[in-house]
């Protein structure tokens, strides 16, 4: 585990006063100097920060005038102080059967052209990874170490991979054994063991209100039901909704596990704080409650040290802790992991009667990758490219979309969950958008409910090119043809009428 | 598609007279001369059909007198012929739980040390395979075109790919499109897939027996029931028998899907003749009956030519052909497949929803082995290989283990499937090997219903070292200690008793 440098550090503190509203859009910012006094920190330390600031869209250099808050975020304050419109107004939800399979297909895997933008997919764009580095990797282990991937193998995966993760899971608070993973073919599969090893056909699965599809994807396919809690889109979870789900409050039926991503939460980007952990933590322990924790954008934060997982307040194994490399390290070698606490062997056993094993070849790469890195410094040049490209990804959206529009803060990876004014409909955005070749993600595959109509996620986790900004501006635009025009103010024909 | 070559169709039509007993063991064979005219073949082809047969053990050169049928078939030839005593007495069963995964678990996941000798595990040693030859390609790709694998990727797999499995399906006596295929984390996610589009908890899935135990694992974790049908250990599934069950003969339960291996049964090496596969075929679409065909010997025959999948038969799309990379050319790369017929979507979504999608970099390289080759060449080596094993593993057994062993006559693959005598224990037998580091799969594992306990599976797809005979030969011992002493006669001190 290494500490964030100290400009990075001060770079968040400083944000998070811009973020609360200390510091208002518009207002100057102190001097350099006077941070490097007040913090105890040299010059050049303040000066870092404050690039990493401006880099991230939240301050601007005027010149001879210094640094100051900019302006544009009064919009964005507007969405992101104002949670509570951003929140659907829903209630823990009656269970409800999932049916989002046929429009996620539609969606996401249509054949579609490589003059697609894709806009709504989280998969990032594979300029962002070390992808040369894990190559040279893969081609040294082919050639020298054939015998360590050639051959049929069962089991829970490389204990070298294992071994890093476990190395690795400090950082996320804990301090995890290797023998406690299960390797798995992405985290897709892991969150499925999750899910299978405590539920069956017919039971109910918390989740959380708007969630990732792929969660309700899985809940579809093995025929369970859904209960929505309410998220806030800055602090995740409400526990409370939860806690009187489990005490059966108000006829609230049983609830076989919970599958929930407490850490920049996909689409909102909200992250749990550490209380709400540890209150969930200990609700689990008390009703005996599994719960799913899905991980993988953990690494991706945008504040000053990674939020631990909920897994680290769990002391009696309830929490099944699944992550994967797709989103920080290899896009395309899918290898996720799951450590299932008290449910490890049922996993295990799963795991092996679903695929028998993880192929081998690129477990050994990122093990090697991770042993010999640099995979902290690629972490941090990710985080601060995501950074950087949410906040102008948000610019261009306060630019070009209807007044009114309003888009989460999010706490880390990359993407914007983003709600229309009325009379707006993002399927219908959705549709218009794809027959120009663009393709966004529409609210209603984030729940089951079938809320979030006025709703779209747009990703950012690519270079933003020219062509970026010109596709989301014309999402923008398309989403203002939606709203009802005001009659331009009437004259000369209009008189005598 | 490549015919096979002269002497390889004389030495099976010549294989088929030994088999059928029409040559008896210790018989003369015809001269090669004699052969050479009326097969009116080349004097060569008759020599290489002949070593070819001396390589499988059947035959043996005896100085200045010529080939003659070997004396220890006799042994074989009783198993072989007397395939009724090799067959479970079972009827279809009633529908039962299963519940082997414990026991496999424990038999074929627990840590073993590279010192243990594993006799029972049907994993082929990569020796057999080009490992080589596809590591050469990997590096390649990895070089040339990374650009083709690092990407995040969701869908049914690599075009590529799958045109060269669209190509093979010719050998298999079909003419597959490329759009028919999904891509797998090998065989083993593909059942799993053509078993969860068809069934849900509490059904009854028709089987085999005995069978693979991964089948039995795969309905064991989806909480469905097992009717065992029974299997010749020559001609495999009785249909007649399935046929009473579809028509709910006495009270026979409703089943959602078959799941069986057509071609070279696991365990028994059983290859469902032609007509077999027609009428099953023709039951499945009258009967609405879902077929889940495991197809993963096919290539590993040992006749005259490849059987073709019972999905040939199937003009409804009713049958779901799953097949694998990982028993004919790469164990390591974890590369299966499934072409679902009518099922096909489901099955897409299914995989989507389980994993998303198969790592893209292995299904490259065996694409470009299929295309590049020498595929077929490879293929026909292995099979050699393989026929001689199977061939030399009997010679061992019937030398070592108890009178009256019964062993299967396999029609390709690398497992022998063995019936020990009256009061032997398959299952302790397994616990003394164990004990002496050599590993053997019990019966018990390949039956639901709990029977097969004097039945073990022994593989000989590795190299036949000496260690491989010492241990194999340590297990025929360690049988014979569970056979009742025959009293010494009696002599000397007996006298006046």
């Amino acid at each position: 585990m290494q500490a964030a440098p100290l400009y990075e550090t001060l770079a968040s503190s400083i944000r998070h006063l811009i973020d609360s509203g200390t510091i208002k859009p518009g207002e100057r910012m102190v001097s350099l100097r006077e941070v490097s006094q007040r913090r105890s920190v040299s010059l050049s330390t303040a000066v870092q920060a404050y690039r990493m600031l401006e880099a991230q869209g939240l301050i601007e250099a005027r010149p001879q005038s210094g640094y100051f808050v900019r302006r544009e975020l009064w919009a964005m304050r507007k969405s992101a102080t104002g949670a509570k419109s951003l929140r659907p107004n829903l209630k823990p939800s009656k269970p409800v059967s999932v049916d989002v399979n046929s429009l996620v297909m539609e969606l996401l895997t249509a054949p579609s052209s490589p003059d697609v933008f894709a806009l709504g997919s989280a998969s990032p764009g594979p300029e962002l990874f070390p992808g040369a580095a894990i190559n040279r990797i893969l081609g040294q282990i082919i050639r020298r170490r054939p015998h360590d991937f050639e051959r049929y193998r069962s089991g829970p995966g490389s204990d070298d991979l294992r071994r890093e993760l476990g190395r690795r899971s400090l950082d996320w608070g804990l301090s995890l054994g290797y023998e406690e993973f299960v390797i798995t073919n992405g985290s897709m599969e892991a969150l499925n063991l999750a899910v299978r090893a405590v539920a069956k056909a017919g039971d109910v699965v918390a989740v959380e209100t708007p969630t990732y599809f792929g969660f309700l994807q899985i809940l579809e396919s093995l025929g369970l039901k859904a209960l929505h809690i309410p998220c806030d889109p800055q602090t995740g979870l409400d526990v409370g909704a939860l806690e009187a789900v489990l005490e059966r409050k108000q006829g609230a039926p049983r609830v076989a596990a919970l599958l929930c991503c407490p850490n920049i939460s996909n689409p909102t980007g909200a992250t749990m704080p550490d209380e709400a952990k540890a209150r969930l933590a200990r609700l689990a322990a008390k009703h005996q409650l599994p719960v799913i924790e899905d991980d993988i954008y953990g690494d991706l934060y945008f504040g000053a040290r990674r939020p631990k997982a909920l897994r680290a307040w769990d002391t009696e194994g309830w929490v099944m802790l699944c992550g994967s490399f797709t989103k920080i390290l290899s896009p395309g070698l899918r290898v996720g992991w799951i450590a299932g606490g008290r449910f490890h062997e049922r996993i295990r056993l799963l795991k092996y009667t679903s695929s028998i094993s993880t192929t081998v070849l690129p477990q050994l790469a990122l093990a090697e990758y991770l042993q010999r890195g640099p995979f902290d410094k690629h972490l941090r040049t990710l985080r601060r490219t995501l950074a950087t490209n949410a906040a102008q990804a948000r610019a261009i959206i306060i630019r070009n979309f209807p007044e009114g529009t309003q888009i989460s803060q999010p706490q880390g990876g990359f993407v914007l969950w983003l709600e229309l004014p009325k009379p707006c409909d993002a399927l219908e955005l959705y549709k218009v958008a794809r027959a120009e070749n663009i393709s966004i993600a529409p609210g209603t595959l984030f729940s089951a409910a079938g809320e979030c109509r006025r709703n779209l996620r747009v990703a950012y986790g690519i270079r933003l090119t020219p062509a970026y900004e010109k596709a989301l501006a014309r999402v923008g635009e398309l989403a203002r043809q939606q709203m009802p025009r005001v009659a331009p103010p009437t004259r000369g024909l209009a008189v005598g009428r």
